[in-house]
This record gives structure tokens, sequence and C-alpha cells, in this order.
């Protein structure tokens, strides 16, 4: 029996950062502090930071003075102007991939051009930069909502800095008959890009994989999909505990992986938890052996 | 038994220009009246020019005066200056989808940025295209060539105007992974376009097709290898003579399609052969019936 763990998986640069950020200025600060939505798309960080007193809230207007993180979505212009209005004091954890992002679609609006943003039109990141493209911007969130799109002379393309890279080249193949002359700017991000890769070529090489996540969290399911289509024994699980003796089952050769919102502490709890099952399934295999 | 020809096929806008042109040169000029190169790569038009006294000449330096006629491929810029120098009198007939091809290079050349061009290297028209480019142009022909390029900030891509376009989306695909802004010009010309996928859905509902075309015709080997991807029972032939009763045994439903310098009597002349190579098999198979 074996276990690999993706060489690329777990928290990104840019969660990491926004939980530093985050946790820094609850010690600083001695009012209330509060996150724009959950910190990060996982339910068990989100607890420890409520426990440390940091609060999620949905809806901004609500707040009444305190200090705000925004996370690392980032928000829509309208938001920060919403924020400043209510004398909320900001502590900007934008990923700065985001922030280029939100800067590049800026840019964009105001040389005129139509932006077709790949990505999911619930998701925060998505919902941030849609507000920076003074609508000239277009959520497109599968190849369906790209075909049905006009002809057009002149176009730009990107997408949500986790976006899945194949569903991205599909839906530029689809633009490419659509636009004599089409800009695209491969924002997805180099981490989410290797996790990717990382993800798929372990899926290629073991016979049951694991990926460890929360199950809001949008790249975590996007790894979940690209390792599916690849081996149908793959399990989504949020923690360890959700780990049932079926789901290993014949399996010689463990795969595990997670998404940029993953604590290495969830998935070494997965390893152990694994680790565990297996050795009693063995013990109790060698018993019935004995008894026979 | 059922005969369909393409809905489009045959002789493209540019070269029934190019055509025309040249006829109506012989008939104003006194003097030689050049092509360069054949005029379009179908031997038996070219051969027909021959006898209206209208002379392909592969090198263009080896003119000692008279008039050239550029064919719609187009040329670079240094046979432009050659030609003039020489004091030979030219007269355009490049694709007017080719010349503002050329001018595209020439801008993104100016722009000192890099232009993947994605096309035949030995093909006359990126031959030309490449000339424009000021030594910024890169000829990619197929994904080998694309996957051993660098990673770059920026570049911009374009295609032969008779480009595959599946190829072209394929090597998009490959460049999007290496490029952060990536200028995508879809060059290859609507009639292209619509006659490759003219030919591909022909061939999903026939179970014989016949491309008619000169062999050395780029856009109808690329038609050629589309329709064979899709139907093995794919035949390729210059002129009606090429067809041979074994490629028509079992045929019920036949396609014919062609390429952009693929006149159309080629193709009443084959769908003839086919129909009366048909009617002879029934009369023959009718005779054996009777005879039993």
């Amino acid at each position: 029996m074996e276990i690999i763990v993706a060489e690329n998986c777990g928290l990104c640069y840019g969660v990491k950062r926004a939980l530093r950020i985050a946790k820094e200025t609850r010690k600083m600060k001695k009012g209330k502090v509060f996150t724009s939505g959950d910190l990060i798309h996982n339910p068990r960080v989100v607890s420890e930071l409520k426990n440390l007193g940091i609060e999620p809230v949905e809806k901004l207007g609500e707040i009444q003075g305190g200090t705000i993180i925004i996370r690392s979505h980032g928000v829509s212009p309208e938001k920060y102007r919403l924020l400043t209005q209510k004398k909320i004091e900001i502590v900007d954890a934008t990923c700065p991939i985001v922030k280029k992002i939100q800067k590049l679609v800026e840019r964009l609006a105001k040389e005129k051009e139509e932006i077709i943003l790949v990505g999911n039109k619930k998701h925060p990141e998505i919902k941030g930069l849609i507000g920076y493209s003074q609508k000239k911007g277009i959520i497109v969130e599968n190849e369906e909502q790209a075909r049905v799109l006009p002809h057009k002379k002149k176009r730009a393309v990107l997408a949500q800095s986790t976006q899945d890279l194949s569903l991205f080249k599909k839906i530029v193949a689809i633009l490419i008959e659509k636009t004599k002359e089409l800009r695209i700017y491969n924002t997805i991000c180099l981490s989410t890009q290797t996790r990717q890769r990382s993800t798929s070529e372990l899926a290629a090489k073991v016979d049951t994989l694991f990926i460890v996540g929360g199950k809001n969290s949008s790249n975590t399911n996007k790894l979940y999909y690209i390792s599916k289509s690849i081996l149908t024994n793959t399990h989504f699980v949020e923690s360890a505990e959700e780990i049932k003796p079926e789901m290993l089952k014949n399996a010689k050769k463990i795969g595990i992986s997670g998404g940029a919102s993953t604590p290495p502490e969830a998935i070494e709890e997965v390893v152990f938890k694994i680790k565990n099952s297996l050795k009693n399934q063995i013990q109790r295999e060698n018993l019935i052996q004995c008894q026979s």
C-alpha cells in the first residue's frame, strides 16, 4: 500500500498571506474585526478564526464601525466606496495576483473593449472583477454560454485566477471563431496551474484519490472534477472524518491533493486516518486468515 | 446512389480575382506576361494560362523586362523591390485578404512584438508574410514546434489564410500556457473556414468522398486531411481520370469537395465520371442478374 500526497497542493501564497494579515490585524486592533465573507473557503479555518474573534460578514452594509479585512478574492470598487463612506477601517488582504487582474479589467474597460471573464458568476473574485469592468464585462461560465456570443471585431478574454485551464482553452477556441482580434490574458495563477497539473498527474498513477478541502471552495471543486474525469475512484472530503472504509476497499495506491484553501493539518489528518484504517483492515484480514 | 457536392467548395474570391486580372493583363499588354510562380496551385489551370501566353516564373531575378502578375498568395517586400529595381511592370493580384495580413504583420513588427505565423514555411503566402515581419516572425507548422517555444510576457499569433482552423486552435491552446498576454488574430479567411466546415459536415454523412484539386495545393491538402480523419474512404484526385472503379465499390452516398484553386469544370467532370462509372456498374450488375 502506498500513499502519495500531490507535489503541489494546499494553501496558496495569497491565502497564507490573507490569514497572516487577519491574525496580525486581530492582535493590533482593539475594536471588532470582520472579514468580507469567509476569509477562505474552508469551514474549519473560518471556525478557528471566529474563536480568535475574527467574524465573517456577508452583507458589508450591516457593519457598524470596527475594522474589515478584505479577503484574498478582493471586492468590487462599489464595496470599497461603501466601506469608506461608513468610515470602517479597511485592511486590504486581496491577493496581489487578483489585484493585478482587477487593474487589468479596469484598464481594458477604459479602452472600451468587451471583456469576457471566464469564471463562476457567484464566486467573490468574479463579483469583484466585474465591478471594475464599467459594464464592459461579460461572465462566461461554460462552453454553451460562449457559443451564443455574437461575432465581434475585437474583444479581450481573461479568467478567474483559479479557473480550470482546460475549460479556459475550450472557451478561447470558441471565441477564436467569433473574434477577428482576440486578446487573451492568461490570468490563471501559476499556483493554480501547477496544482491542477500535479493533481491530474497523480490521478493518472494511483487507484484511489482523495481531494481534501471545503465543499464551498471553487478551486478545490475544480481539482475534484479534474481528478474525477481521469479516475472514477476520486472522493471529495472536507475532513478525515468523512473517509469511510468502503472508499478504501481494494485501494493499493492512494493519492491525496487539496485546494488553495486547504490547511496542511487537514491533509496530514487524512494521511493519518488512511494509514490507520488500512492498518486495522490488514489486521482484520489477518484475523480472518488465522480463523480459517 | 446519391452524389452530393459540398455546399461551399471550389475557386475562392481571391483566386477568381487573380485569374481575371491575369487574363485582362494578357489582353492589354503586348510584351511578355509572367506570374510569380504558378498563379494557382492547379496544374490544369496553369497549363491553360500557358496556352494563353502567361508564363509562371519561379526565380523572379531571372526575368528580363515584361509584366509580372503577383499571384493571390502575395510576395515579400524584398521581391517587390527586386522587381522594381529591374523595372519590370508589376500587376498586383495579391488576394485582398492576404494583403491585410501582410499589413497586420508589418504593424505588429513595428510594435516590436514577437509574431507567431501558423502555416507551412514552404508556402508562398507564408514566405511573403515572414518578409514583412522584420525578423520578429516565427513560423510554426505543428504542435511540436509550438511546445518548444519559450515563455513570453507578450506575443501575437496569426495564421496562413488557408490554415486548418482546428490546428490553429490547438497551437493557440499551447501558446496560452506560455504567454501572459497573447493577441490572437484569426486571419483564416472566411471562405476557408466555411469550406472546411462544409467538407467535414459532408464527410460525416456520406460513405465515400472525393477531394478534387491540385496535389500541390496547400488548402486542398488540408481539406483531404480533414475529411480523411472523419471518413477513411476519402480519395484525393487531381482530375476525373484518376477515379478508379475500386474507389466506387459499395459506394451508395458519394461526396465531392474541392479547394480554393479547384476550377468548377474539374468538379463537374468528376460528377460526370462517377455517374457514368456507376451507370456501367449498375448495367453490369443487371446483366449478371439476367444471366443467372
